[in-house]
């Protein structure tokens, strides 16, 4: 296993460290206690507050999230596994700021017990909770962790829009209706060349032939559809975007937000590559990308493969993309 | 080989036709003679351009550093090769807006002649050209490509801070001196774990064991100083640090702008324990990292590893580099 690293027991708290240090302008992290990252002015009064959590190893998802426009809380677990529920409370608690608080949850039966649980504890406590969860996969029905579609890509999308929704004031109803529209008109599918390796485990999660990938992948090595000799990326790019197109399904006419996502160890240059083809497709069948975003931004550790994620937009979700955020791991206009 | 790529001799063009199609906003992109990417509204009458240039395979180096407040262009060469003087030649004619042109130069043999040649052929059609050679590599003397020291990471604060500078209308000495000045202040080193595949050699460009690193590597694969087993982050990180402070030397009461970089297979959560390490040394030594910047701004294609860059700051660095920048591979305040 070849990781910069010290102790992988340490991983995950020596990166939060590291996170703590490196943006203190931006967040506070708190370790104490259960880890949980909130933005440095939280709790901000009379906002609802958007929280996130889930497995380490997805980075920057989803304490790279965490600032002035997007999260104001994150809970991270240790490496592929389920924050605990005791982080999101005290993460509950730390962003309320008297509006209530969102739940932004990727459809991992971990995750979704582990949120519902949170939730009634903070109500118990008096805050206002609403849940909404992310199962934008359109790779597999059921998985090795999920019940239902797993949450991927546009959950970074979501917690983009949803969080400019919650800066502006609205309230905690509206600001979850919005998450669940994201959901509703996101979907997204990826692929792996290579597997990667849970610092724990020392080992890969799986193998992949030298001429072998696999379609469908989960964001931690869960099975996908299918395996299958290397393809060229515009052959690719097809296998993933067809599934995607006819899922919705999108239509000629249709404005999207194309994401390209880097598994976290493909270079730049190949999603261009893919986001070069994906521009194709979308044209051949007379949707227009009208925004995007390429680079890796749910990872999986070191795998080396890619997903992409359309959003169907209307000009509330652009408007509250183009609003201003300003976190370690998205920011513009700020 | 795997990679998403089609045939590996369309890797740079497809690259760029994606870089084209995704970022209108940020900038164009030249392909019908010599490729370059010039900012959308170039060339920008009474500024300086500044333009950089090199192989490709450096992702977002130099392409995705082309907007407002960094690079009025950028010359990719195919992957690890350098462009070609007409490249340079032509990019600095679109963005010579009255006020000279100033030319980043990374400290490779191929790249210096061509830039030189460049600039002279400029020269004769009536632009003032100045060029400054980066070359804040402490790992060895001299190497594969390069008499004297290589250039890597100080290449990216350079064109951060003086794109700025220019930004700002000075005049094309005052650039130049701002970013000799840069070089001068910041000094480099990095480490592999893995190798990289150049798409048209299809293997690797050295071999490293299961158990085994690369200390003092260059961007390209270049052999660094020595071989060893793995160590851990603690260790790697003063590896790194070490030889780097020595150099200026870096002093007690120093401010620095720290620069964790990803070598493009290495996820962000091991650049954050990196970080933690580096952040735990400076400190040790009275230094105050007053910036920083993480993550993979200046890669060598998939190969799993890191570089260190610390650049002392001063009050006009500091102001250079607060100030807004928007392109795709850095953006804030615009």
């Amino acid at each position: 296993m070849k990781k910069l690293i010290n102790k992988p027991e340490d991983v995950v708290a020596e990166e939060l460290q590291g996170i703590a240090q490196a943006h203190p302008d931006l967040v506070r992290v708190s370790m104490d206690g259960p880890f949980y990252i909130v933005r440095a002015d939280a709790p901000v009064q009379g906002k609802v507050g958007v929280i996130s959590g889930g497995g380490s190893g997805h980075e920057p998802m989803h304490g790279g999230f965490v600032g002035v426009g997007m999260l104001d809380a994150a809970c991270p677990g240790a490496v592929f596994t389920s924050p605990t529920p005791d982080q999101m409370l005290e993460a509950t608690k730390a962003v309320n700021g008297g509006a209530g608080v969102l739940h932004i949850v990727k459809n991992y039966t971990g995750d979704v017990l582990n949120f519902e649980m949170a939730a009634d504890l903070a109500r118990a406590e008096g805050i206002t909770v609403e849940a909404v969860v992310i199962d934008d996969d359109v790779a597999v029905k059921d998985s090795l962790y999920t019940a239902g579609r797993r949450g991927v890509g546009a959950t970074v999308l979501a917690e983009k829009i949803t969080g400019a929704a919650a800066e502006q004031r609205r309230p905690l109803a509206e600001v979850a209706e919005i998450c669940r529209q994201v959901n509703a008109n996101g979907r997204s599918m990826g692929m792996a060349l290579t597997s990667c390796t849970v610092p724990h485990a020392g080992k890969p999660t799986f193998e992949l032939g030298e001429n072998e990938m696999e379609i469908g992948i989960g964001i931690h090595g869960e099975p996908g559809r299918t395996r299958m000799p290397l393809k060229t990326a515009a052959e690719i790019t097809e296998l993933l975007a067809t599934p995607i197109l006819d899922d919705l399904p999108f239509k000629s006419g249709d404005e999207v937000l194309a994401f390209v996502n880097g598994m976290g160890g493909t270079p730049l240059i190949e999603l261009y590559v893919v986001y070069n083809e994906l521009a194709k497709i979308c044209k051949g069948r007379g949707i227009k990308i009208a925004r995007n975003l390429i680079g890796p931004y749910i990872t999986s550790l070191e795998m080396a493969g890619c997903s992409i994620t359309l959003l169907k937009l209307n000009d509330e979700f652009t408007r509250l993309w183009d609003a201003p955020v300003k976190t370690a791991g998205l920011r513009w206009g700020l």
